[in-house]
């Protein structure tokens, strides 16, 4: 199933793709694709309801964050082992756990917004898990029962404010539009093995990044085990896994950095594909 | 004025504190003490209220957090020129950024659980900032006027788990239990000028932490304006502002760390004070 919130920013309403890839309307079903909703038994009456009996979304509206009130936006770095080379990076011995502001999160061809003095913005496609139910100190071969399902994620990143302000990775990683998510939260039936998935972003229509999830360092599962040893996770809070090599920052000969007028693409096998167009810091 | 929520936690109702210290009921003005109800004309309001005339809350019940759904909270690091001494690290040049989990979120009287396999256990007593409206690089002369008002915070923390685990602080600072805030949201007004308050905290009765807010490296003000430049603060949110001297990791000739069994107390002038038993991890 690809649940999905569409319409204006802060209007969202729920909805979910047909098998002809229409959108149909959901808001008679639920209030929005909200914690409740991520709950097993609200997932399983939602995948027994025909798509066909319900309200054909004409158009093609925007698409917005497929589910409403993320409570942590939890992100791990350096998870493939590539990346953390071409960052200059030591490889991970356990997964390095840092946080996007839930003000970062945005629709998936949100335009992206470059802080203000931002010389470095970057681009990350990740996949991004979705957690459906409580999660404390979970075994890793229960870890997955705690996944509601998974989604595409942009991590964009400001590496100057990231690397070389001081502090914590926060700071290059939460700006606003800094979190396109979407365009669906894809339930993990439907993903399968969530560590074989083919993933690319673009710049300008250039190959960027090119990655599979098989090359993780630590795994979904790892990964969800891990955190919840650290903080309990709970319904609705996203965790993105970490990106594969291709990232501006690790250009060679020199590093490569958004500009205005730059227009991002990306997709995850099984979960879609964003656009997002760059644009230059106005007040908003 | 104090705002506070009392009652079990998960089903706190809204309150304020009168002129005599005692709870009075504010459930029939509005549903909780949320983002809404911390809008400066909602504020206004409730000031406006006779606290007389609201119903008297009969006996002592629990407090949870003063305020409901907090979208970030937000923490600065070694903010007090001996803390960060004492913690061997640099004097930060610029307001070092991290993140608590929401999920730590705790009432000001809850126990403070340990996490499994904690040894380094740590208290930090703090001043939070309650951001009232939205903040995007607004400047250090407008930031307070952005501040709803203040509240204590215990920035409760793992040091092993902070500093030893790899990647960011964040491991070490968001699990469960380790953000009591409150007793009181105390609006603006109320305090005064936030750079001129005094605190200490106690565990098992001898005293650890003396300080005062004055010896800030960062003030509240420009804390608020340069968090803003890297994530847009909304009402509800808490910024947690750095703890003086006297943490366990910094005790001589050894740390100090806690233990199931000790008892935390601590308090800023104004803003009341809190008491935290400390237990060993269980399944909760």
């Amino acid at each position: 199933m690809k649940l999905l919130r569409y319409g204006p920013s802060g209007q969202e309403k729920p909805g979910l793709l047909d098998a002809e890839g229409r959108i149909r309307d959901l808001s008679a079903r639920l209030a929005d694709i909200d914690s409740r909703a991520l709950a097993p038994a609200a997932l399983a009456g939602l995948a027994a309801v025909d798509p066909a009996t319900l309200p054909l979304v004409e158009g093609a509206p925007r698409l917005g964050v497929p589910l409403a009130n993320v409570g942590k936006f939890i992100a791990i770095g350096l998870n493939y082992v590539d990346h953390a080379e071409e960052s200059n990076l030591p490889i991970p011995t356990e997964p390095v756990v840092f946080t996007k502001a839930t003000s970062s999160l945005s629709g998936p061809d949100d335009t992206v917004m470059l802080p203000k003095d931002s010389v470095k913005g970057d681009w990350e496609v990740e996949l991004g898990i979705v957690i459906g139910t409580r999660a404390s100190y979970v075994e890793e071969a229960d870890a997955l029962n705690h996944v509601a399902g998974y989604c595409l994620v942009n991590d964009v990143s400001e590496r100057e404010f990231q690397i070389e302000r001081g502090g914590t990775w926060d700071k290059g990683k939460g700006c606003d539009t800094f979190g396109p998510v979407g365009p669906w939260l894809v339930t993990s039936d439907e993903v399968g093995d969530p560590q074989a998935l083919d993933m690319w972003l673009d710049v300008n229509g250039v190959r960027m990044q090119t990655g599979n999830t098989r090359t993780m360092i630590f795994s979904c599962a790892t990964i969800v085990a891990y955190v919840s040893r650290f903080m309990t996770l709970l319904p609705g809070d996203i965790i993105t896994t970490g990106t594969p090599p291709g990232v501006g920052m690790g250009k060679k000969p020199a590093p490569v950095y958004l500009k205005p007028g730059d227009v991002m693409t990306l997709g995850i096998e099984k979960l879609g594909t964003q656009r997002q167009a760059v644009v230059a810091w106005s007040r908003g």
